[in-house]
This record gives C-alpha cells, sequence and structure tokens, in this order.
C-alpha cells in the first residue's frame, strides 16, 4: 500500500541536532518507528544518543562504496533542519549521492526560493518538499531543544512542482504529530512575508543594541529586553538567511525606514496630533497581527 | 522621632490606580499602616475597595473649605502614579492646595525632568522626589496590576536640590519593601539614558507593525511578537512621555538611523564580512546590555 504512509511505521532521519532538529526529534519520540539523527558535530549526537533523544547516529555521506541509508534500515523521510548555507550545500552533495530507495526530504530552513531551486536539481529517486516551522529561541544548540517548540507554531510547508501528493501527505502527518499549525504556500509569498515578520525584527533589534551604550544596563527593563531580544541570535544562523532572502529584506528595510521617519517628522515638528495618529493606529495594528 | 520613619507605620496616598499604581497598592498591602487610593475612575476605586487592595478611597481635591487629608489620617507620603502629563498637571493642582501638615511626594512618572522642574515650584511643606521603576507591561489598567510587578526591577530615585535626607529614607524603604532595586541619579541623565532604553524602543515597535501587512498574521513567531510587544502601549501612556522627552528621544532615534543604514548598507553592497562583524558586535552588545 505505497500511498498509506503512516508516520509511526515510519524511520525518519534528520540533519542536524541543533535547537530545532533536536526539538522535532523530542517531539516526534514514539511518533515513528526510529528517529535516525546525523550531525558532522560529534557530542551532538553522543548527547542525542545517550539521552535517547535519536535511535540511531547516521552517516550521511559514507564511503563511494557503502550504501546511502548504511543497513540502518530505509528512511522513509529525511529532514534537514540545519542553516540555510548548509541545507544548499546538503543539497548539492544529495545530487550526487546514489539513494537507491526513494525517499522524501523535507528542509525547514529559513527562507525557501533558494532551498526550492536547489531540491530541483535533486535526482528523481528523491521526493522533496520545502518547509518552515516558525518557533525557535535566540539560544541555539541541543541544550536548548524543547519536545514542546513546535507546540502551536505556523509551519508553513512549500510544495516544488515536482513534489508529490505522497510528499504532501507525509508533510501533513508531521505537521499534525508535532502539534504544529499546516500552512501551504508557495516559495516567493514566503520568503517575502517572512522578510517582514521575521529578518527585518532580527535587524532592528540588532541596530538597536548597537545604539545602546552598555552603561545603561543597569536600566533596562522588560520593554528593552523585549525588543532586543533576537540581537542574540548568533550570525551563523542569520548570514545565511539575510543573503538568500536579501531582495526582500532590503525592501523590507525601505518599508521600515519610511514609517519611523513619519513619526520621527512628527515629533520633530511637535505635530502631536500625527503622532497620536500613528501611535493609535500602530496600536491597532499590534492586536490585528498579534493580539487579535 | 521625626527622622525614625518606617514604613510599616505610615499612611500610603496612591494617585492612579492603574497598571503601575494598583500594583504599588498590592506589593505594599500589610506593609504600611494605611493605604489610601485617589482616582477619578471611580469604578477603579470601587474595585480597588471591594478587592481590599486599599483601606480608603480619598480625594485628592476637595472643596476649598475642605482640607487637604479629609480626616483619613495624616498622609505621610503621597505617589503619584499617574501618566507624566497628569502628573504634571496634578503637581500644577497642589501647588495651590493647602495641604496642612508636611508631605513626602513620590512621583512615579517614566521621565523625569519636566516633573522635577514642576516639584520643585511646590510649597515648602511638601517634601518632593522623583522616582522612575522601570517594569511594566502593555496592557494597562488595574485588572492587569500584579503584586509582583515590581520585584527586582531597577528604581530610580531622582531627588530635586531641596530633597531632605527624610524623602531619601522613605523612597529607600519604599523601594526595599517592593523588592526593587534602589538607583539613585540624577534626572536629565535619567531622561538620556531611557530615550535610548526605553522611548526608543517603543517607537521601534510601532514602525515595525505600521510596515507589517495584516494578512501576514498567520505567519507570525515569537521573535516579531517579541520585537513588536511595545506596539501595545496605549498612546495616552506614551505621548506624554515622548513629549516631555523629545530631545533625548529625537538623538536616540537618529543614533538608531544611522546604526540601521549601516547594515541595510553592507547588506546593498552584498558586504558580507562587514554585515557578520555588525552581527557579531550585536549579539556582544545583547549579551552585555540583556543577557550578561
Amino acid at each position: 500500500m505505497e500511498d498509506g504512509f503512516s508516520l509511526k511505521d515510519s524511520t525518519i532521519g534528520i540533519v542536524g541536532l541543533g535547537l530545532m532538529g533536536g526539538s522535532l526529534a523530542m517531539s516526534l519520540k514514539g511518533k515513528c518507528a526510529r528517529l535516525i539523527g546525523y550531525d558532522t558535530h560529534l557530542p551532538a549526537l553522543e548527547v542525542a544518543l545517550s539521552k535517547g533523544i535519536i535511535d540511531h547516529a547516521g552517516m550521511l555521506f559514507p564511503s563511494p562504496a557503502g550504501r546511502g541509508d548504511r543497513g540502518e534500515g530505509k528512511v522513509n523521510l529525511l529532514i534537514l533542519a540545519t542553516p540555510v548555507p548548509s541545507i544548499l550545500q546538503l543539497l548539492h552533495q544529495l545530487q550526487s549521492t546514489n539513494y537507491q530507495s526513494p525517499i522524501t526530504i523535507l528542509d525547514i530552513g529559513s527562507t525557501k526560493r533558494d532551498i526550492l531551486r536547489a531540491m530541483s536539481a535533486l535526482p528523481e529517486n528523491f521526493d522533496p518538499i520545502g518547509g518552515h516551522p516558525i518557533c525557535g529561541r535566540e539560544k541555539l544548540g541541543l541544550e536548548n531543544a524543547d519536545a514542546n517548540l513546535y507546540q502551536n507554531a505556523p509551519f508553513v510547508i512549500t510544495p516544488l512542482e515536482r513534489t508529490t501528493q505522497h510528499a504532501l501527505r507525509i508533510a501533513r502527518q508531521l505537521v499534525s504529530a508535532l502539534g504544529a499549525k499546516y500552512i501551504e504556500m508557495n516559495a516567493d509569498d514566503h520568503d517575502r512575508i517572512l522578510a517582514s515578520t521575521s529578518h527585518l525584527p532580527f535587524l532592528l533589534a540588532s541596530a538597536l543594541v548597537r545604539s545602546t551604550a552598555h552603561d545603561f544596563a543597569p536600566l533596562i527593563g522588560p520593554g528593552f529586553r523585549s525588543t532586543s531580544r533576537l540581537a542574540g541570535t548568533p550570525s551563523s544562523m542569520m548570514l545565511g538567511i539575510l543573503k538568500s532572502n536579501r531582495d526582500n529584506v532590503l525592501s523590507a528595510l525601505s518599508t521600515f525606514q519610511e514609517q519611523l521617519a513619519r513619526i520621527k517628522l512628527s515629533l520633530m515638528a511637535e505635530d502631536y496630533t500625527a503622532l497620536e495618529d500613528i501611535l493609535n493606529q500602530s496600536q491597532a495594528d499590534y492586536l490585528a497581527l498579534v493580539d487579535g
């Protein structure tokens, strides 16, 4: 029964056991037959094995003589859970790997256009599909992983032209098993929206902390803490995202700069009626966007 | 024993039973002899009385024939816990009120220069001192008050030239009773620093939500939620703060705009080495400021 895919009978491989991949493994524990973890950082693999977060530690790229699945059993779903540049590199390497059996491959990178382009070049035995769970925290690594990280988070799925109904079914079952919210859209829309809702806020937080003298620290309260939180995210995570979404991020930055300039102008002109209007609209925007 | 002030034997009046004043009353409950609440919004007074948050509801401005304390007993410490413009107005009204006995008066407004200027014009029987607890949340009102709001928060005290040692002792006892951190500084430094650490973040959050289309809401995650949170603060609270700290806020805005422009330029020029440097510095700034 080829299309009767059932998550609970499947073997899932997770590449990258950091915050996202580690949390994924913890959340999938007991909901699939077997979890195989892959990571070039061996201590993460050891911790994941010793804590029972994964069932097996795998080698994604064995010697040319080896088989892709190295006898750990057929992987039904391979999830790429590394930063964007590393996902691109993995997809490039997978192009010349001869996995013998068909395999569904899902990435959970933060941008989608470049990744889907790389996925479209994969050999036929791969059934690729893009994904992006919108959750996380500024502290990365397996030590910050949390089985509930995906709970109630929007999980965007971006199919390719070649994506099969089978892969879509797997993606739906996965999102549902994680307790996340399934949202299907195309990669262009995803990248344009995320530039505004994620990459821009990160840059604002970064510019804010750069603007703040360190000796102001004793007077920092919950407001600054909240606005600046994303600036704690390592550049290793963010640089590839900004690179692969440069056009949209620049456009979102320009829109923001215009809005901030409007606020500044009203304050410079002491036009408090105009300023009050903007702030009232902002509060309404906030309620509509976040707290509605 | 005139200087042996003891909070637990004192009568404290709190003007404004919103988030800040209400939380103050809840936190002081049982730590002073009597709490008198004042609010022009009668339902807040009724709720505060019925829930035992205050012991008495007072009238701050009785008919000219009345006495300032209206027989509720001598108020030792009067705390002004309303938005900045209302504190300025109250101080103006108090100038022509003849409270018969000496009274220490502390405000907890978010800017300090204008308020200290108004305080310096109070009659001699007032012993004024400025204050600003750096805590709060975007949802105001007594219904969001919390006895633990002040716990571990920095509480800035800004004395005037005329502030007595007696008033300073009261302020120290109060801050300690709230479990907050006592920080003494002058009003100029306070307003300059808070422009960066509080008023700027509010404006960034406001410009961010103004830059974000409402139909992006389903893709909003914890990052955007955190960066935009302050935009939920009502303009009634923020407008007076921005007005009374206009010079410092404009200066903080300019500094921020320069930092954001540097980030944008490096991304435009595809100078990822420069961008990585900025982002690494930002992460270090964040750790030094917030998470150190």
